[in-house]
């Protein structure tokens, strides 16, 4: 290793910021270890270092022309490869089928006379902690116009990926022994990374949108450390506010700004983790095939994704963690980190002291793509395409799911988007009762990844009929379960997310922990090559324990993710039908 | 960011391990952060992820359908574009106006039947901690052939450059409050990296073979916590053990065993930070033109070089850090780190919760052209092209700065490699005994990048004779300093290393404290267009100070290092005629 001087990026400053007002003083949030971090002593001297005509015996940088690459070229998707006017399986099997896509080819030089432009000289040599000029300029441009955010001194700083962004973020916000806030159900990784630092996740209320401002503000209202071990009231806030993993629920402008408003009164930093902004995809219609004859405006589009946080942040309080991975590819690890200068600055700091700057390969790769092939408008089609693609994705698998219920079960739409399954008349339960009862009851999710059965905003499958035989019910109507501590510290309201199972009437309920059944009927599926995710690994409440935790645990549901990212039109098809088969035999073993 | 699970890549073991011991439990030096990290609930489930057959709703992994790049061409030099058979300026300038080289053009596609081969639909997706297969094996089988360690069950985890490694290092066996030993003089991001941590540089003696056994000993031995501000004896030593920066001491194998054996006796873990290994280029001599007729076989190449304390290591008490930024390129941001088994699987957790994988760009450009392209052979001749390519620097340095010192000073050779410059008998000092007192003297560097004036290896540059007039002094025969305790808290004996100013007979020495002087020379320096490092930066003891720390300090010397990485031929010869002049003007004033 050698000296990566942290020599500050300077971009060129929005216009349309400058009206804006600048942050508050928010240094009193910056943890011990954040304070200790040393800047660079040589930080004094940067002026010399690009003085014309200096001869330099000082840097340890190998020369480029040891560098073994000349050039790097690539070929890569033209920017409106995925259609945008036509949605559902139809379009989706078009685009799977539809063979060679147009490409580009473009290549990097290891020198260019352009100073300014993307080459392997500068690019793959030892970087800034701020990262690549030409890529930190553009993802500081496309801030400014796609968040707008309510400061004018809002900085960007490229990070190598988000879990690192967020690794580094918790440690210079909080101290050991500090609490922050979480949605009940949450990322796990981004808990697993606070947790060896004495940062314990403290649940926040959710219900199918995402975080509730009462609950939040219950929780801080309430504040006794004598209850939370000693734990001083939350300064931190992590928060997914769209299509959130594993809920897929989406806040709206309006709740955040409920929140934020809360934030400001407690004096929370709100940090705002938005991998699936771009995949906002609107509400599900059962067998759509829409066409529309053109591609929404640039403007169209950004107008129909919820704000970011950062939109309503006049004080600086927020830290917004954008990444590549789901819009570019994850193996990028890159993305970047906006927030007020004071916290900009010790992140630098933070990645001086570790990753240096994210790969110089990674970001020439990605900054010429962005800064010099497709430009601002490029990236919005390019995103908007990614959009459709992942709405198809969600249209069939929920398509698939009703497809399948209908086999054996009714379908019918409660209200706007939720979903009912019943089952038939035929089976076992006839009375009138029983037949309209609803086994089963989701609402589609408006985007993102993942989802509960079939779709996931809303899924609940219950058995928690008095017989014995297996029955589901709506999560809306759902009892409360009393000691549902552990998995839930707030049990979710009725509107909430993804698939539950409610495993009090299986026959070893009283003599098994729930996480264990959840384990067995998930180890079940997987042996039946039917690949979801037990929800307990999402549990804020339940981080650092293992999957199946020994501690007696009498809950009466499980939850299950389901995503619809990855899989096929077969596969969504085939898994939606093997998980009602085991699930039901579950239960009646 | 969303799940990257951590599935250890399985390498092939190589056979020559086989019958070298385990490593011993070493586990009673993992910190409590490493103890804390959370290994992924889903590790018990690992076993169904590549089942045949396995229909996934689990990942929130993006189609690789959906990644832009569809294929990355790269133009990489030819392995064998660096002559080995020739040295001196003549060759490096050869190097240097040859014009274009010989070039080799390879792709890697998004998809490759061969599903063992480096292809972007998996590089470009989340990875594992433990680094893309291809590119996992080809560094495990580097490392066993190359470094030969002496434990059967040592791993290999690649990171995300040496200062990520460090830093997840560091973290992992130390906790805060504890102590690092390490190089008096050391590099300044390994203690900015431990310091925000609450670890604190406890520095070694050196000479100008590196650490020295006997002050080690002493250290360990006569360790008191009370004279510490309650410190326990460190557990855990960092080193650069070859071309040491910034000193371009080299510790020699016997020296190695010795320090081995100390870190046995007192439990003690060696974290080997080892990015000059390859540049090991040998003596210096005067105006070479050394020609042979052909390149070293593999065999005497690795011959030439010291071994890794991994070679010695038949406790897996050593950890190695291994970068690509000095061979391959900086912006890779790739490299590995080598150790016992329970020790890499923390780092593998410490990865999942920070960087994750390595950039999976990197990983491919690398692994493509280091396991598919060149293969072991290759890259071992290209590390002899840039060894030469650095032993051309080092030489055209040396000999320019001998030459610049015939202008007004005589030459010799003191000892083999050591050289001592005096003042010509025309000068101001005649008499017998001043016109052979020698000014200046140093031992060329034998690799590495850095060196003191001219080399590195070994010299001083004195102004403390009894005149006001600026004198020369070779290092071996400096008086001790008895106050020098901040900038070396054991003062560096008489071979030891880089360019010693003595200000004390500077006008202004007991006015002004030392590091302001040497900040106030550099500054003149770099004013006269010469760039080069002040030593402070590198004092393992005056770690978090400023450079020129308000705190009154008496020490009678101050440090340079300089570096022979990057400047052109006609750079270095003028660079060191400013110095020169500069200097004597400094103290004339």
């Amino acid at each position: 290793m050698d000296d990566a001087y942290g020599l500050a990026v300077t971009v060129q400053k929005a216009p349309e910021c400058a009206d804006k007002p600048e942050s508050v003083d928010l240094s009193h949030h910056l943890s011990e270890l954040a304070k200790a971090r040393i800047s660079s002593p040589l930080k004094s001297l940067y002026k010399y270092f690009n003085k014309p005509g200096m001869l330099s015996l000082a840097g340890g940088l190998p020369p480029p022309d040891y560098f073994p690459y000349e050039s790097i070229t690539a070929q890569t998707l033209a920017k409106n490869s995925f259609k945008t006017t036509e949605q559902g399986f139809a379009a989706w099997l078009w685009s799977l089928i539809a063979g060679a896509k147009k490409t580009d080819e473009w290549s990097i030089p290891k020198w260019d006379q352009d100073k300014s432009r993307v080459q392997l000289s500068s690019a793959f040599q030892y970087g800034t902690a701020a990262g690549l000029p030409p890529l930190a300029q553009f993802i500081y441009d496309f801030t400014a116009r796609v968040y707008r955010p309510a400061t004018s001194d809002f900085h960007c700083v490229i990070n190598a990926g988000s879990t690192d962004a967020w690794g580094k973020i918790v440690t210079t916000l909080c101290n050991p022994g500090d609490g922050v806030l979480a949605e009940e159900w949450t990322y796990p990784s981004a808990l697993a990374t606070a947790w060896p630092n004495g940062i314990k996740p403290v649940a926040l209320p959710m219900d199918g949108d995402g975080l509730t401002v009462d609950g939040m503000d219950h929780v801080l209202a309430n504040w006794n450390p004598q209850e939370h071990d000693g734990m001083q009231r939350p300064r931190v806030l992590y928060t997914v506010p769209v299509c959130q993993n594993p809920t897929g629920g989406t806040v709206s402008l309006e709740r955040k700004r409920a929140i934020y408003e809360l934030a400001v009164n407690y004096d929370i930093i709100i940090v705002e983790d938005d991998p699936y902004y771009f995949l906002q995809s609107g509400e599900y219609k059962r067998k759509r095939s829409v066409s529309t004859t053109k591609t929404e405006s640039d403007e169209d589009f950004l107008a129909s994704l919820v704000p970011s946080y950062l939109h309503l942040d006049y004080q600086g309080r927020v830290v917004r963690i954008d990444t590549f991975s789901k819009t570019i590819c994850p193996g990028s690890r890159l993305g970047w980190t906006t927030c007020n200068p004071v916290f900009a600055e010790r992140l630098e700091r933070a990645n001086e002291s570790s990753t240096q700057a994210a790969s110089g390969m990674s970001q020439a790769l990605v900054g010429s793509l962005l800064a010099e092939q497709w430009g601002y408008s490029g990236y919005l089609r390019w995103l908007k395409g990614i959009k459709a693609e992942y709405r198809n994705r969600r249209d069939t698998l929920v398509d698939n799911l009703l497809d399948v219920a209908h086999a054996s079960l009714d379908v019918r739409e409660a209200s706007a988007g939720v979903y009912e399954v019943s089952r038939r008349s035929s089976e076992k339960f006839t009375s009138q009762s029983e037949k309209t009862r609803p086994l089963m009851s989701f609402v589609a999710p408006v985007g993102g990844m993942f989802g509960g059965w079939a779709s996931g905003r809303v899924l609940a499958l219950y058995a928690d009929c008095s017989s014995s035989a297996l029955c589901y019910f709506p999560a809306r109507s759902s009892p409360l379960v009393p000691n549902d501590n552990r998995l839930a510290l707030y049990p979710p309201p009725a509107t909430t997310v993804w698939l539950r199972v409610h495993f009090s009437e299986h026959r070893q309920f009283r003599s098994t922990p729930t996480p264990e059944l959840l384990m067995s009927l998930w180890e079940d599926l997987a042996e039946h090559n039917v690949l979801i995710v037990p929800g307990t690994i999402f549990s804020a409440a339940a981080v650092g324990q293992s999957l199946a935790s020994s501690d007696s645990d009498a809950s009466a549901d499980g939850y299950f993710r389901i995503s619809f990212s990855s899989a096929k039109p077969d596969e969504m098809g085939e898994a939606c039908k093997i998980l009602a088969q085991r699930v039901e035999r579950f239960f009646r073993e």
